[in-house]
């Protein structure tokens, strides 16, 4: 029913959200447990306020994200995963940890394309 | 040793070769077997030439993908996916299977999100 290869299938649109230039450290970041937005910006190595919060935006528009702005003073904003969330973070984080473990091997390939 | 969250990472790199805009489809629709240029860019709906050229250049370069020139005639290209690139394309492979389980959820939540 929903297909990622489709180009204008909703399912496409929800996957950039989540991959796409800074979604899967956000959602891994949060696997952490509920974070205020300074704290993930710094967590997130690189990414600007504005693309944090596009970010985030979209993920909680898409039902993955839960932002809360908590009524102190002076006043904050709590991010963390809904439980659709946390499942999907836990995929791209087993992505991520075979990934880096396989960082080694990656580096041998590219030495070994660069050296041809 | 290696961490994607820190942006000078070579880690964060080859992470993004491999979700970015189209480096995902490309490993799963690879994971259905050996597949030329040109069906792989059916496969991948919306994708251009270039874009499709530049993506598994990356990830054959990180040692993921495979690329081999027939010499037929005419002669014809075959991308593979190399044993790492079957076990990250695996994963990327679960992620999406979840996600596309899970988008009633997603469209629920945007609808609910939308009517705020």
């Amino acid at each position: 029913m929903f297909d990622v290869f489709a180009r204008n299938c909703t399912s496409r649109e929800t996957m950039e959200h989540v991959t796409g230039r800074w979604g899967t450290l956000a959602m891994v970041a949060l696997l952490d447990g509920t974070t205020r937005f300074n704290a993930l910006r710094r967590r997130v190595d690189g990414i600007s306020e504005k693309m944090l919060s596009q970010t985030l935006h979209a993920l909680e528009r898409d039902g993955l994200v839960l932002r809360e702005a908590k009524p102190t003073i002076p006043p904050h904003v709590e991010y963390s995963l809904t439980p659709m969330g946390r499942d999907v973070a836990g995929k791209l984080f087993d992505f991520i940890e075979l990934l880096e473990s396989r960082m080694p091997e990656v580096m041998a390939a590219r030495a070994e394309y660069d050296a041809r």
